[in-house]
């Protein structure tokens, strides 16, 4: 045994094995003097008052190319990068320009809003009638928290259409990130304009061309919705709804309305189009199924995962998210084995409700075919189902995969590792 | 009594004209349909992978212009826009292209390495020297924590130069800011590594032309020290030490070697340059004191605080930030009568150690000249001096406000409103 893999094997407490694919360099010098490229010490060109990335960095949203979507069956689709790339995330936080935007379909074009002209009322059955501006707003108590965003079909096996493009994390959960929102609780403002008896529910409305917009009910608007004009220590970006949007926390990402330029107190839910026409599900019988509301647990193998490739066998950190609209990450667990037996990840400390959290577990790779899947159970006990108890309940076909609500899936995600160290989505096969 | 005014008062539970000086405009109109610019609904012109803020956020690092700093006294200043501006923030995570730089005098030019060619080297009093890759060190057991950095030098009154200059928050405090940080545990690499008997100090060093170095005792470096390769959920940013720094939470900027190249165990500090020639006190005696470590407990009210000019007299909510070297923040106090009174302010939950922390304080201004000012204690008890019991410390005169070490300088700050709404910088008066 060489000095070099007795010092690698102290990366793990278990296994000698556990490092022997780490392929460290060997040690050339111990001087330093030959170490960092002298080519590559070029000043930058300019300072910059507000700085960028590494022209070396390229993590970008998807889809990037047009090819990428599937026009034949989505005629109506426009085409923008919305996906998060999150195999390329580190830490909880999501780089605000990696964020997720709304799918292609729907609210494009988006507007441009000049804070100093934009206004939100909020109106309906209320004493008081109000007009915001923006600056007003921001002088209102605030709050900041960290959140997770999901839209309703994220990770929906029924949207796969072209298998070759939902190989990858991006591709198959790319519509969710999480950011620190700050801004001022819905029930403040609802307080002050002053609730009526009889109202019972809010429907709000957002600026954009397509003016989207939702009913929810008024006991989750007076609970922990933020009106928020801040996202990771700045201005809500453009796409994610400047100057202003609703975070609803660990709700389906309808209801977190962009570009928010409405709040309306009524009396029942108001069957508006995105209560109606959209996001609703069609029953066996006939009947259509109304509102869903929050997601349920669910997690994501970021590394290794489809499109990777691991040089070898030997040691791996193994990491991914995990979330759930039911509050807090209470367990990750992961299997190697098909699901048969489960072994829990730590999560990293400290956990924020209704927020990516990141789970981390060292592990060895032997070099053989194996699967591998996480499973998020949350503060009220609910877990994600694997694919098989997904088969079992819904049959064989993905585009039948919806438990129970509109697009909704929160399915397992298991990973195959194939023996030339490749990485495919193994969902479907 | 109008009834917009009963209802102001619901923002507060406590006092009545709490509310007088919201400026909210009146009610125009309950439809909506009025609301909302049509004007500003113009499409964006592309979409993007990556996205950027939106053109009306301006917000930028400080100085803008060469004439901000101040060639006659440091005549081998170098122009960059460096320090944070505090009072534009929200929440506790400091946007990475706001993120301040090290102080114009230093490390310029900064380097522009490619992750494929950089190398870290381990080395020194160690039984295996190591020399790694980027992609090898991302593939080890990885954490995310949300750290403060701080300049030793920050809010320093020695550095005031030009009173003019020295006005907002930014100019006073802005070399500090907040971010999520992953990577290696130091002590991880160190363990790999094998550390020799008699090694009780580390050597770190940037692969910037100026190859700045620092020591450090080898038990800070084996307890929560991060080779950092991500900030806020990407890479580290290139003016923060692309592809990979150090991360020594709590202690002063210049250990957080950025560009790190090199980290060699010896067994004594090494005096090197940033040990021994900088960052050094004079003492009285003739004697230089050297190495100073962590910081003191500090915050700063960020709003309102210099430049900002308060519309009316009525409600506002004073928010500001709260850090400390010593561990985590437990209390904010503010007070409103010159440091005779103090009243607790609310900290935002979660408090992350060695981060950044949010205060908040919902406050009536009545109109008259005021000074406020908050005060910081840390989990140590440890609390800032006001500047009353710093002038007893130190005198008058603010080139010697250096609490003990430095350019250390952790002294409250106090703003002054004035009659006209507008707030300065009253430290130095």
């Amino acid at each position: 045994m060489s000095p070099k893999h007795s010092g690698r094997r102290r990366f793990l407490k278990e296994g000698s094995a556990a490092l022997a694919g780490l392929a460290v360099e060997s040690v050339r010098s111990a001087s330093g003097q030959t170490l960092g490229s002298e080519k590559s010490e070029a000043p930058f060109k300019e300072t910059r008052a507000y700085g960028e990335r590494s022209r070396f960095e390229n993590s970008a949203r998807w889809p990037l190319k047009p090819e990428h979507i599937t026009p034949a069956t989505n005629p109506q689709v426009v085409y923008a990068p919305s996906m998060t790339p999150l195999q390329d995330l580190i830490g909880i936080i999501t780089p605000s320009g990696l964020h997720y935007q709304v799918g292609p379909i729907l609210s494009t074009p988006k507007p441009d809003l000049d804070p100093r002209q934009h206004r939100l009322l909020i109106h309906g059955l209320v004493d008081r009638p109000l007009i915001l501006t923006m600056e007003e707003l921001k002088r209102l108590p605030s709050v900041s928290r960290i959140h997770f965003l999901e839209c309703g079909a994220n990770s929906s096996p029924a949207y796969r259409n072209n298998l070759e493009f939902h190989n990858t994390a991006q591709q198959q959960h790319g519509h969710t990130s999480c950011s620190e929102w700050t801004g001022v609780p819905l029930s403040l403002l609802l307080q002050e304009a002053g609730v009526q008896k009889g109202a019972s529910w809010v429907v709000s409305e957002g600026a954009e061309p397509a003016r989207r917009n939702k009913s929810m009910p008024l006991e989750k608007a007076m609970d922990d919705v933020i009106v928020a004009y801040g996202q990771n220590g700045e201005a809500v970006r453009p796409e994610q709804g400047y100057p202003v949007r609703l975070v609803v926390p660990g709700w389906v990402g309808v209801y977190n309305t962009k570009w928010l330029r409405r709040i309306k107190l009524v009396d029942q839910p108001y069957m508006v189009r995105d209560d109606s026409v959209k996001y609703t599900t069609l029953l066996p019988d006939g009947k259509s199924r109304w509102f869903r509301f929050e997601h349920g647990p669910k997690s994501v193998i970021t590394y290794p995962s489809g499109g990777h490739r691991l040089p070898g066998p030997g040691f791996y950190e193994i990491r991914g998210l995990a979330w759930s609209g039911g509050g807090y990450v209470k367990r990750v667990e992961i299997s190697f084995d098909g699901g048969r037996s489960w072994k829990d990840a730590p999560i990293q400390d400290p956990v924020h409700r209704f927020a990516h959290s990141r789970f981390r577990l060292p592990w060895t790779w032997n070099g053989e075919e194996v699967v591998i899947q996480s499973r998020c159970t949350d503060e009220r006990g609910e877990s994600q189902p694997t694919i098989a108890e997904v088969r079992k309940l819904c049959g064989d076909d993905p585009d039948k995969w919806q438990l129970s609500e509109v697009g909704s899936f929160n399915g397992v995600q298991p990973w195959r590792i194939n023996r030339d160290g490749s990485v495919d989505n193994a969902m479907f096969s």
